[in-house]
């Protein structure tokens, strides 16, 4: 069976390393230079003590490249999503993954009709060191669920079948797993990127963690998903689990690339104005956050 | 006639240089290593390319302290203040002048009834060099109103006639002045703080304008003071005529000190809580704020 991955960051380069275990991967970047490290170095994933270096076939991916795998997951951020869906749209057929944060995703999925839509959330901690190399920093699941029902593939049988160290689970609504996951990264990834601190600080000083019960309590209004108090736990207990972490937020703040602010809290807003709520810290964070990006690419 | 400066940063050391050219001045100040400084070099203004220096009385202030001047020109920043009232309690019939930023210095004054008490607004902008030093970076008005209305005093008379380059404005009403110079602050201060850029960014950033007006909007629904137009206007005429300039709370965040924002947007939760109203974007940068300051004295 044949995986094409698209998209070479941290989770990328990740699922590349760990799928090329039982099946044949290749992945599909954007830049020339990362096409050529790849090629040269392979793919290299550092767990702990562990180095394991693996040769994966790479190629450069534009909207006119012809995609032969059967079995696509898309591992690049939310921001680029317009230019693959472009290139995907042609398909018919294919098990098409989607590996993002946020819900902005999920308004291509119409393009894509004629294909079998999953979407999945991951736990993983994956840092990119550079274009060829990832840390794992943390092991977690894949949790997957079709975006229509009634799909099922044989891809992920053989996943969960012949890949137990890196564990997926399927479940049956696609909703409240990324739901789950938005409300998480709402809470977490623009608070540590306004305030540059990494994640445990919102839990340890009192007065973050009051703009993180402001945030969750406007995030919980428009998500409608479990009850408030488990998830105000679950947000706490992924604090605790990753305090020492810097944030992807965080990270791109610091590295000066896009954030996904858009992807997580601009979701909110959208789905807030549809419902006729006010998000007003919200959307404030928002402004403050793409303003600080604005300064940034400005400089 | 003689003039008590008590406290002096930019502000008291200003003011002092200034008024010793027609008055008997004395500064009291907190720190036994500045008292020696100004004893020995005098306060120097520099203005430009003018660099004048004065010599200038200077004495301790402690709770003990005696003071035998008439006039008391209060210049410490609000959170110094529960300390100096307690001072200031045992006098009678001196005349007390406010400078202070915000607004919760009107709480103290039932304490000090016995006194003639004004408030004053500076427009000048004032950088401290050192404990002897200041900058005039930007030449203004004294606005100045007395808190209880039929009250005057000789000394303003005398600074009025005899002081013609260093204006004082005498107003009727204490309360526009000090919301008027309220708003200003809460608008432009906390946001240059949060954001950590000088005035100008946050109109030249279509982001950061985006939040200046939500916290405009918030602060103008509690203070009750002229027409919203021209109380934005006044906003942004100050924002751009201080473009460059880094805001006072932004310079606190730089070096370390306690900002003023309890007298701020603390003042305004304040009020907003006794009016029932919602401030939920002052509420959430008011404990950003004082998150930030928690992180930076913990560290």
């Amino acid at each position: 069976m044949e995986i094409a991955i698209i998209g070479a960051g941290a989770t990328g380069l990740l699922y590349a390393h760990q799928l090329a275990n039982i099946f044949r991967v290749k992945i599909y970047c954007k830049r020339e230079e990362q096409r050529n490290l790849i090629h040269k170095e392979g793919v290299t994933l550092i767990d702990g003590e562990q180095i394991m270096n693996k040769k994966i076939k790479v190629e450069l991916f534009s909207d006119e490249t012809e995609i032969n795998e059967d079995v696509l997951i898309i591992t690049a951020k939310q921001y680029s999503l317009e230019s693959i869906i472009r290139n995907l749209k042609k398909y018919q057929n294919k098990t098409i993954l989607f590996l993002q944060n946020g819900m902005n995703h999920i308004t291509y999925f119409h393009e894509l009709q004629q294909n079998k839509i999953f979407v999945g959330v991951i736990e993983h901690g994956a840092k990119k060191e550079n274009d060829t190399t990832v840390y794992l920093t943390g092991k977690g699941l894949t949790n997957v669920a079709p975006y229509n029902e009634h799909h099922t593939s044989l891809f992920f049988e053989n996943w969960d079948s012949k890949l137990k160290d890196f564990p997926i689970v399927m479940e049956k609504q696609w909703y409240p797993i990324l739901a789950k996951k938005l409300i998480v990264n709402a809470v977490i990834n623009p608070l540590t990127a306004l305030y540059k601190v990494e994640n445990g600080k919102l839990l340890s000083n009192k007065n973050y963690l009051i703009t993180m019960e402001t945030i969750f309590n406007e995030a919980f209004s428009i998500l409608n998903v479990g009850k408030k108090e488990e998830m105000w736990n679950h947000v706490t207990k992924i604090c605790t689990s990753t305090s020492k972490n810097h944030s992807s937020m965080l990270r791109d703040m610091e590295t000066g690339k896009k954030t996904e602010v858009d992807a997580i809290l601009g979701y909110l807003l959208q789905e807030g104005k549809k419902a006729k709520k006010e998000l007003p810290v919200i959307h404030f964070v928002y402004h403050a956050l793409k303003g600080m990006e604005n300064v940034r690419m400005n400089e």
